[in-house]
């Protein structure tokens, strides 16, 4: 099969055979997302040596369990030994021998096929199109922030950052009910916002002290920053993002404002399943261009532009 | 009166006025305690010029209220205006327009008096000595923790750090009946310990991912990767100690982790008067020696050699 691999920092075209791992599902990958992920990965930010990808939705094609076979599927990427400390202590996404699709030790989806373990599928809810389920992944990491912190009614809350990830993240903030601002540079990033009536703030209007939670979802120094002036003593302020090597952080104003800094990564997927089956979120709109897996380079290319949203590819 | 001056990084006397303050109390020190931040100041990491100090206990000798007159107290360090965000909030500690006793424009205790507004004096019970109330404010800090997280029963804690401050961490978290081990430098620190039955854990028998929470008071960049090694995914890593300029951090991995990083400063004081009253704590153990105030400049490099523990000064 045709798959789209990562070596030394550089993706390219390589003719891989049909995967296959004992007990693991087979599926065919009907749609991929680009995610920052991959952009960083193809930067060499991390080590990885494999087929890229790692947002999708597939159809099973084979499995040990019949019960499966046809089922249209979401993957969670981590891949787990279930007898570590983490897996025993109900934390399988921090499995400390996982691997990770297509960013650690596991090949990923940009192909025509992936294999995981049945553990790892959520089927798709029947209402729920291909373009809105390859959105399942990033739409769980965005609910982990409210696994991990109770936001409702009367938190005011500062998002920064508003693209791939960031959409998502408004998306279901808003749901909270919460006092929500969002700060986007780019302008279809603020038209994609209002649309859901969803409050823009620009940088230059935020207050310091302010805010009780903040998100940051950038991923740049300067972002975090802005979200280090913006969240008030004893607030919250949720990392979201990952970021380039080492962040020079003054850690003395951390203790004497009390800050409470949360890493956020990867989320539940049935509650993101059942958000998109009902529509109170609909990630469809963040689309802003499909290719075939052929033309993958290219896709990249797009995803890499400032201020652009999610390519899908095409297998 | 005599009075211990710091300006441009330098600690000389002085002679000052009696200081009064319109609607303050006036308090004569009675013994003040020497913390590693009086050290840090001196070393010129803050900018801070007057007279240093902010750990006491003392007598009130004038107030509006007479019935404060004669009274045994110690004194929260934060002077705030109540008419903030913060201060409207809950959060005076965090008063944006606070003075901070001997630390932030208001003249501390290294001296034979000191202004402070009564709301901020609390009664020493008669059967806490000097020798014990002129730790309340440390304690304090020391008991901020559990203010901020739960910790029981069951919860491995890790302590880095057994120094002015990690000792008095140290049986406060005793007290909770969590799995708690210490890692402590120097012999006197690790027999102090010792002595209450706190476990000590040699800084090369610490396991990776292994504590639910892991504190440090360090203050150093070592403690804190030593910290960042021990904490467990989602776990929760306490700051309690302030470091000199910034520190570079791997933030991804925070976030790949889910860390849960918190800046810890100060602390209630009724439950750290009653702590010593009840005798479930015991500071006095932790002084070094005593110096009168005429001989602060020996007593701070008694203070600041490796390993010492807390030196009181006697005006």
């Amino acid at each position: 099969m045709k798959a789209l691999w990562l070596e030394n920092g550089k993706i390219d075209f390589r003719e891989a055979p049909q995967p296959q791992k004992p007990h693991e599902a087979l599926v065919k990958i009907r749609k991929a997302g680009i995610c920052s992920t991959d952009l960083e990965l193809v930067k060499g930010y991390y080590p990885y040596t494999g087929i890229l990808g790692h947002e999708f939705v597939g159809e099973v094609v084979k499995a040990d369990d019949a019960s499966w076979l046809g089922q249209r599927v979401a993957g969670e990427i981590n891949a787990v030994c279930g007898q570590c400390e983490q897996c025993l202590n109900g934390r399988p996404t921090h499995c400390e021998s996982r691997t990770v699709l297509g960013i650690v030790n596991r090949d990923g989806v940009f192909a025509e096929y992936v294999c995981l373990p049945i553990a790892n599928l959520h089927k798709v809810p029947a209402s729920v199109p291909d373009g809105m389920a390859v959105f399942t992944e990033p739409l769980a990491a965005a609910l982990e922030i409210q696994e991990q912190i109770k936001i409702g009614a009367g938190d005011r809350v500062l998002l920064v950052g508003a693209g791939r990830l960031g959409q998502l993240i408004a998306q279901t903030l808003a749901l909270t009910g919460c006092d929500l601002r969002v700060v986007a540079r780019h302008q279809r990033q603020q038209d994609l916002l209002t649309a859901r009536g969803i409050r823009i703030l620009n940088e230059e209007d935020i207050q310091k002290w302010r805010w009780d939670v903040v998100v940051e979802a950038t991923g740049s120094p300067s972002g975090f920053t802005l979200a280090r002036k913006a969240i008030r003593p004893r607030g919250t302020l949720v990392l979201k993002s990952t970021y380039k090597g080492e962040m020079s952080v003054d850690f003395s104003s951390i203790v004497v404002d009390e800050i409470n800094l949360i890493g956020s990564r990867c989320g539940p997927f049935e509650p993101a399943l059942q958000l998109m089956e009902s529509r109170q979120v609909d990630p469809t709109v963040l689309i802003d261009a499909e290719y075939s897996l052929t033309d993958a380079l290219k896709a990249f290319e797009h995803a890499a532009q400032p201020g652009a949203l999610k390519v899908v590819l095409n297998p």
